[in-house]
């Protein structure tokens, strides 16, 4: 057997392979834009079949990763996200052939009039081409990615987790197989073949090729992929969202919102983290729901004024103000007014999702417009911020940014557009 | 007088001063977001007033940039650009007056569902926040992005050309003075009141304070700025546009959307540059439309083929192709088919505008598919891509990227959207 190569001429050939990875993706993407629906429809419900078809084969390679779990440094519950059993096996399946259902994003006429001079305009969505995804853990999110991203006419570099790899690689060679079955080019789907971390950075520089990077992980994950990307990312790095009890709620109301909000799944994003209760309610509110909250074990860090309300309470800082605990913990503070609340908001939240209960259509309406988030909610629990609750079917995530896309994003939001403009000679004057 | 401070401390004083630029704009931007439809309206129509009162200041301050100009390498039609005289001061209150019967995006409802649960779901046009906008020359320009910008509920920070800054320093204080009488915040329109270019790199990097970065001139100035900015920028590079004669084209409509894309307007970005010619209708249109584009001035920069059949044309190299001479100079290909048309549009064009000629409909149908590009026409000029001629209103710029907006920028695609979700108590199960 020869010798290693040197380091410099593993980072060539590594910088080669992801070269390889992109340009073919650009490739598959230039046919998939043209694909008519029914073969993308027939590419899911085929790829659904084949998950359930090669069960057992799906669920040995998963053993692998999970007997492997442990060395990776993965807890108790990140091993049972990373484990497949046959109900998940159906369900990703089931998520396949949801995603068929869903209504094409491409070829959809978004916009359509006539100028006074004849010219007709469309505005027709069109594939953003190719998209890198890099993701953790849970293996069922490499056939939802996939499915989202050929639906919406897209080619995609997936970059699962190493905890995942085995699992990963069946899961890829499954879709990968239905897809030159159907017909489609298979390097539509494409999973990067190294678990090398220096492959996501060379693929981060190729905005030749690729035309959108989706982080969807931990903080660090998302940090290092917005911070290294030479193309647009959509990310959310943080969901600290808020539930405003105002004076004018229906505390029965707030009571239901607050504990949906924050125990439905405290491990969500769109999870409340703090909330924020008008003084002239306080005195009412604040024992009933810190004694609600207390019965199903969670912790409140709050104000001076909360604590002397909820004597269990243990004390706030502005730090806790500005965390996501993805746990059974919730920030409180009493606050003089709506403004307030509104400028707590903005000061410590993240844009994501913040709720109000208010009777007061007025205090209402000016919470909505004040409140400069993805998602603000009315009288509803924050975890309605999610595309399903919202109506655009499944998402491949959450944007917290402002470009582009906010919010959930579904089919739609992996699309772009162009204008189609017909005329019979029309020149400009 | 005191001795000059060190470089290392002017850097200091320039980076506060960018800094302070920034916040003030971010501060404005909030108050802005919320104000109604009819406060931006007064003030428009108030601005478009002063700068018809103040037409003498304002040519004054004019003429020192003019005299100025030699200095700074202007040529004569750049000179004339920055000219401003009676007529061009009304039609800059004019376009103010446009902008302000424009719809206001913010708060117009995209999207309204009930969900079967009873939840409302709304989908809301909100501004993306601040605005920083680099340009050339124009003076006039400085009104329209101010226009556009507070119009859309932004706040904007000017960053004009050295070349126009006095003109643009009364135009400034016109608009800020009509803001604060119309009782909007001032720092909605800021205008970087140094020439020092660094100052551009400060404000590049303040992804916390900045949303959107527009650069509007050069390609230099558009590189720099896709190269720095920390934030998400909405630019175009190069209008490399084609029309494609096809073989089932009218020749009459050939020849006359040739000469008028070519020749109209040719220094704009929508321009044709490139003329592809069906290899069955070369011999019959190559001559005729030479002999007329002659006439016009116009030199042919062809393939072989096309310097037989039009023996004025010069040798066109792959440079050519792709080349955006912003001139009276057209590179010419005959192509065997749509295929290679497309083929070659993808490989030489910028994905900014390309048109076909055809009676075909099933041709006219593949070629819309399949060319990549912001707007696609068929049988009309490729000087319709802009935002009046498609029906946007006034424009801050034509996209060429594929992310959030594509093609013209108008007042809609300065924002974004939120969600607001009602209900009456809804939690999720």
């Amino acid at each position: 057997m020869s010798a290693l190569p040197p380091s410099s001429a593993l980072q060539d050939e590594l910088g080669t392979l992801c070269l390889g990875l992109a340009r073919r993706a650009k490739t598959a993407a230039r046919v998939l834009a043209t694909v008519p629906t029914a073969a993308k429809n027939r590419w899911l419900l085929a790829a659904a079949d084949a998950l359930e078809s090669h069960q057992d084969e799906l669920i040995a390679a998963n053993a692998r990763d999970v007997e492997a779990a442990p060395g990776f440094g993965l807890n108790a519950a990140a091993i049972d996200r990373l484990t497949l059993d046959p109900k998940r096996i159906k369900s990703a399946a089931e998520g396949l052939r949801q995603v068929a259902a869903l209504p094409d994003p491409v070829g959809e006429v978004r916009e359509a009039t006539q100028r006074p001079n004849g010219l007709q305009i469309l505005k027709v969505g069109v594939p953003l081409g190719v998209v890198f995804f890099i993701y953790e853990s849970r293996p069922n999110v490499t056939a939802d990615a996939a499915a989202l991203c050929v639906k919406s006419g897209n080619a995609v570099i997936l970059r699962g987790g190493k905890e995942a790899i085995h699992s990963n690689t069946v899961l890829h060679r499954l879709l990968s197989t239905e897809l030159t079955r159907c017909g489609l080019p298979a390097d539509a789907v494409q999973l990067v073949p190294t678990t090398d971390r220096q492959a996501v950075g060379h693929l981060l520089a190729m905005s030749e090729f690729i035309d959108l990077a989706i982080p969807r992980g931990g903080k660090s994950l998302i940090q290092r992929v917005a911070a290294e990307a030479r193309m647009p990312v959509i990310k959310h790095f943080d969901g600290v969202c808020h539930v405003f009890v105002d004076a004018a709620a229906d505390l029965e109301i707030a009571e239901r919102v607050v504990v949906n909000a924050k125990c439905q799944r405290p491990g969500t994003c769109n999870a409340a983290e703090s909330l924020l209760v008008h003084a002239a309610v306080a005195e009412e509110f604040l024992p009933k729901i810190g004694a609600t909250l207390a019965k199903q074990g969670v912790e409140l860090r709050g104000c001076a004024r909360t604590q002397k309300l909820v004597p269990h309470a243990k004390p706030a800082t502005n730090d806790d103000y500005r965390t996501e605990y993805l746990d059974l913990i919730l920030s409180v503070k009493v606050v003089a007014d709506l403004d307030e609340a509104v400028r707590h908001i903005e000061t410590f939240g993240s844009h994501h999702t913040d709720a109000i209960i208010t009777r007061d259509i007025n205090t209402a309406r000016a919470f909505t417009q004040r409140v400069d988030s993805a998602a603000v909610m009315v009288n509803a629990s924050t975890r309605f911020n999610d595309g399903f609750e919202l109506g655009l079917g499944a998402e491949i995530g959450i944007s917290t940014d402002r470009f582009h896309a906010r919010g959930p994003c579904g089919l739609r939001e992996l699309t772009t557009y162009k204008f189609i403009v017909t005329g019979d000679g029309h020149v400009r004057e």
